[in-house]
């Protein structure tokens, strides 16, 4: 550790006379230079001024998880992957947040004023809630990431958007679930909630009591407005740390059982083994380099940083280390903020590159001190061969490679 | 103090037992009762699936500060104002942000591939940055507020999107100023930037080189996505803290100056006494409740969570106390997550309201221990007469009234 910090200093004060201007290419000129002048005026509409949008130039969008547009996009099974590789910052704005959803591009359309979120069965009270009520009690605001336990790489994928997309990061407002099991006063035995949207799937799953009141949140705001149609318009369960489809959309229903039930939702858990099923409740320690990332190109020798996201279901990231020589050595990256539990943390890495082949890696310890692991110790935990994909059965939060070849191209290295 | 802190536990304990779904009018019914059921599918376009949009239900928009549309609406010095009301959690939605500008609806329209910063002055190095320059620095990803000077309540607003609607918290990324600054080497006596922005009156900015190389940040990021062209697409600089008008938008020119110059964007700042000009740079520390504000409606007595934003322009918010009889007792309200410097802070604050008239107020303590004044102080200290307003020469940060009456309507309360 003492040489690892010795190194990141030497690093850092050679990269710091790297990071010039010179080095980036940036000319300097007389300060009557010509600098872009006064460009067209855009004229905004009533519409614009009321709600703002982006600039033209900026056309990052959303695909179909796994890669390019196909012609299930609208079929019933589908997922949406946010572009990672555009993605400045922490939290994901809210139009490219990833969408899992069993009814694809379908979403329900509800009037806010005749939503209704039941909780019953085994309570002492059942009780209705209008959307006004919900408002009216103590609420929290807490910043989560959700993530897809299907949210796997593979070696066909080219971008992160592919290989990582289906993970984003939003600032969830709403009541605690433990205030509202509370007041309808849970039984004796009633160990697990079946918690149902508004699908005509009848979407619902199964969550174990104790995490139901250690931190869910019953959301109507995401990212300071009402939570969005796709993500669950008005009201969406998040569970922090747990995989995506616990998060249930459109929620309507609680209801407060004995045991784990089996639901449509459940659909994609429903295994041999119930150990790997339980083991698959809570995502990560995950990482993965956001930038560079696979389809981009380095335009030549010289500093960059080095940018990611890192996340653990099990709390808050508690450092990520990076290697740019394919994991002989790594090296602390920085960290942006005050990690959140349960929230994506961005990382940032000052790296000078010299030219040559490499391939850099990311890996995230959580506080809880789990390391993520290479694709290959997932693959043996699985028990699989190691040159099969490591997550037939279960998540994969492997660590992701990115090559970095001599014409600065910057692939996916899963071999 | 201590009586204070037993007047809370007493009124929480007091809160809690009507917190219940009995006193919102929640109504028990048997899991067999009635729920909306399936309701219609929205069928998502191609559009939608890249970049998601709200709810048909949710309307919320910006207007133009000081209350409804005016022809001015589109005319040359023009102002929008954010939905306060509206907004749940701290982040302001991105496409609800306030807007200051001098050109009213119009904004630049500029292709970033060939937009440039340039660094000249008194440096060793005038320096020209592209985009792509820059995004390959050393960056950070800061939580900012950003307020207009001219962010004032008066007894004519009915909201408080009128009262304080031009005050909005973003997620800011971008490269340090000291980070380009450094690199070009400032020479003796540069003290003061001049900063420019793309628009046709020249609209620019002095600013001390001390708060230069502090934390000001060159941003091409907001809330995770590019900024926006109505937030200075697709460069600002954010000067944490400061007032609204130096948060330079289009950012193209920073020039460093021996001292302060005056330009187009100090018109609003040109004042016979220089200390009130210098007072103006720093906003706050200020607050305002914006559940329940003036032009809602309370259902009737139970209990409420009283839901506001506080922020400071000298560092965090150390604390924001709530009174609900007009001042005469103040409790501590709950701050939301861990207060960031220079940056909007929720907090909320549980309430039974006994359905006899009554009159909220909230006031923030920042960091440095500055304390929210009333309007009568601000008043005294601008040496003008109470009765009119407190802020005709300098920003007005006093403590806003909400007047409830026995029916439920809440007021602006100011004299």
């Amino acid at each position: 550790m003492g040489s690892r910090k010795t190194d990141r200093r030497e690093f850092l004060k050679q990269s710091a006379s790297l990071a010039g201007a010179a080095a980036l290419g940036a000319t300097a000129r007389s300060a009557s230079g010509q600098l872009p002048g006064p460009e067209a005026q855009l004229r905004g509409t009533e519409e614009l001024v009321g709600y703002g949008q982006r600039s033209r130039f900026v056309t990052s969008k959303r695909i179909p998880h796994g890669g390019r547009p196909s012609p299930d996009v609208f079929g019933l099974d589908f997922h949406i992957a946010t572009p990672l590789q555009d993605q400045v910052g922490l939290v994901t704005p809210t139009s490219l947040h990833y969408v899992g959803t069993t009814r694809g591009a379908f979403v329900p359309d509800i009037d806010p004023a005749k939503h209704r979120l039941m909780i019953h069965g085994m309570v002492d009270n059942p009780l209705v809630f209008t959307m006004e009520d919900l408002k009216r009690l103590p609420s929290v605001t807490r910043l989560h990431f959700i993530e897809c336990a299907g949210n796997r790489a593979s070696r066909r994928h080219v971008t992160v958007q592919e290989t990582h997309g289906m993970t984003s990061c939003a600032e969830w407002t709403g009541v605690l679930l433990s205030t509202l099991l509370e007041e309808a006063g849970v039984q004796e035995g009633g160990d697990w909630i079946v918690a149902e949207g508004v699908e005509e799937v009848k979407g619902a799953s199964s969550i174990p009591m104790s995490k139901a009141m250690a931190d869910c949140i019953v959301c109507y705001g995401m990212n300071g407005e009402p939570v969005r149609p796709q993500q669950g318009f008005p009201l969406r369960l998040i569970v922090p740390g747990g995989e995506g489809i616990l998060n249930v959309k459109w929620l309507r229903r609680i209801k407060v059982v004995d045991q784990f039930y089996m639901t449509y939702n459940d659909y994609g858990h429903l295994r041999q083994d119930p150990a790997d099923a339980a083991l698959s409740l809570q995502i990560g320690p995950k990482s993965v380099i956001t930038v560079p990332s696979g389809g981009q190109q380095l335009p030549g020798p010289g500093f960059y940083e080095v940018r990611g996201l890192a996340w653990s279901g099990a709390g808050r990231v508690a450092r990520v280390e990076v290697t740019t020589d394919g994991g002989r050595n790594w090296f602390d990256a920085d960290l942006r903020g005050e990690p959140q539990p349960m929230a994506h943390t961005a990382f940032s890495f000052s790296w000078t590159w010299d030219g040559k082949p490499c391939e850099l890696q990311s890996r995230c310890i959580d506080e809880i001190g789990q390391v993520q692991p290479s694709r290959a110790e997932v693959a043996r935990f699985w028990g699989q061969p190691e040159d099969q994909p490591p997550s037939v059965k279960g998540q994969d939060n492997s660590i992701q490679p990115w090559r970095i070849d001599s014409d600065g191209g910057v692939h996916n290295a899963i071999a």
